[in-house]
């Protein structure tokens, strides 16, 4: 199939953590010969003996790189950098590499002026996770109903783009969409990264370990994500420092209203806002 | 059993939405006589059609009410203060009353100085809810691992204390606490008031519709309790309008604080609240 994701591709995750360990299960299950590297031998251990790969090495070299025609990066934004500038060489030429970054903005603005040309560079975000990291919790069902963002580069080949999207198909996704560098960061500012930063500061607002016994689901919902991974998040974050604050504002400017809303008993500005909240909710219930 | 609530007890349902329907379905379910009182003609009909009540009326009547040892008032907090006002005459002598009412201290200081003497009023929150109103929607599975606050009150008779909370044990709840109306106003105020006042304020920073499909699970979590009742929670808020302030203040005053330390790259900052953050999280899932 034209611009498909031919099941003779062999496919070299990068980096065998949550992410990397999820690609790599739902690729083997769905028939293709996936490789790995990372620093880390247990996670090499891991990955071999739970048959999420076929072989994973905890060095860099280019006989083991250049074997496979696809790579994804599965790694911190800042260390995905480092190891193009270090280890570039060692890909075949041609090789299509992705990524599961998510922040594209100023990782493409480092990360582009470096990279071989004769590299194909799909950008792709993966949205969906787990509240803990490492490969030993990966689980590919999280991939199921969960939707997969392309990022459309001014020069992308067209052929690799689809490859992608069709690896995002055979990896379970539900909803496969392209969005530019730009377009990717202020939705994810916006989507993913405030309703974090919301999460941690209402975990950290007091002492609520005694509220356990009077918490309903509502605490429950909105705190789940609070258990964060504070050495990728703060590293998202600052790579995506401009939008994420411009999206910090816009809620503060809301939160701020209801607040003087509240103030003043102003009971219709209060329900102005609680209906528009509803009826904007409600439209992501249907499509769900 | 002493304290206990006696499978004789006769219980009457005043206001027959969704809460009330709730606790209708469950105590007829659990072999009590149940019967209700609605303006709405059209939920006494289901309530009566549904098997949720035996009887029910939209007409308040001494000869009606009077036969109803317990009462169960599942109004908005001025309307069951405006009710006592109108209708208390026509409860039976001794009869014990209760509510589901959200917030405490300023219904409490309007209800208790015009409440008749001989009615023993045991204060009750059912922490359990649905983002759907009206008694169709009534489904007492709700109540199955939800927490139940029993208020105290200076002069509460314990063995009307004792018979509530043995209802409460009667339609399911999972653990049933007693706190003061000032505890459970604070917990309230931060649990539940604040956490739907993050998701209007979330849900209404800008026409997020174009967004549904790259929503992952967070925020869809975060705004779940966006669809709100703008009648009921205008009101509860206002009731509760100190405390949730300062709830408010506190939760600004970290939000602020976190957005300081993304502004200067504090990156030390930030990764201390993410860990205080995922520290205290933990609890709450150990507990779940």
């Amino acid at each position: 199939m034209s611009g498909g994701f031919d099941r003779d591709r062999k496919v070299l995750i990068v980096g065998l953590g949550l992410m990397g360990g999820c690609y790599a299960q739902a690729l083997s299950r769905a028939g293709y010969e996936v490789g790995g590297i990372d620093i880390d031998s247990s996670a090499v251990e891991f990955a071999v003996s739970h048959g999420l790969v076929r072989e994973a090495r905890t060095t860099v070299d280019a006989g083991f790189v250049s074997r496979y025609d696809t790579v994804v990066f599965a790694l911190y934004p800042r260390i995905f950098v480092s190891w193009i500038r270090q280890y570039q060489d060692c890909l075949a030429p041609g090789t299509l590499i992705t990524d599961v970054t998510g922040i594209k903005t100023s990782l493409l603005d480092r990360l582009l002026p470096v990279l071989r040309k004769d590299i194909s560079f799909v950008p792709a975000h993966p949205m969906a996770g787990r509240e803990v990291s490492g490969i030993e919790n990966s689980d590919c069902s999280i991939f199921r109903e969960a939707n997969f963002i392309v990022i459309r580069l001014p020069d992308s080949d067209e052929s690799a783009v689809r490859a992608v999207e069709s690896m995002a198909e055979v990896m379970g996704f539900r909803k496969i969409s392209r969005l530019s560098p730009e377009e990717h960061d202020e939705m994810i500012g916006f989507l993913s990264q405030l309703t974090h930063c919301i999460a941690v500061c209402l975990m950290t607002c007091k002492d609520s370990s005694h509220l356990v016994d009077y918490t309903g689901d509502s605490f429950r919902d909105l705190t789940r994500i609070a258990r964060i991974n504070d050495e990728m998040w703060s590293e998202l974050f600052v790579d995506n420092k401009r939008e994420l604050l411009a999206q910090m504002d816009l809620f503060m400017d809301r939160f701020g209203h209801l607040r003087d809303a509240l103030s003043r008993e102003d009971v219709g500005a209060m329900k102005e806002m609680m209906r528009l909240s509803t009826e904007r909710r409600a439209l992501f219930d249907k499509r769900k």
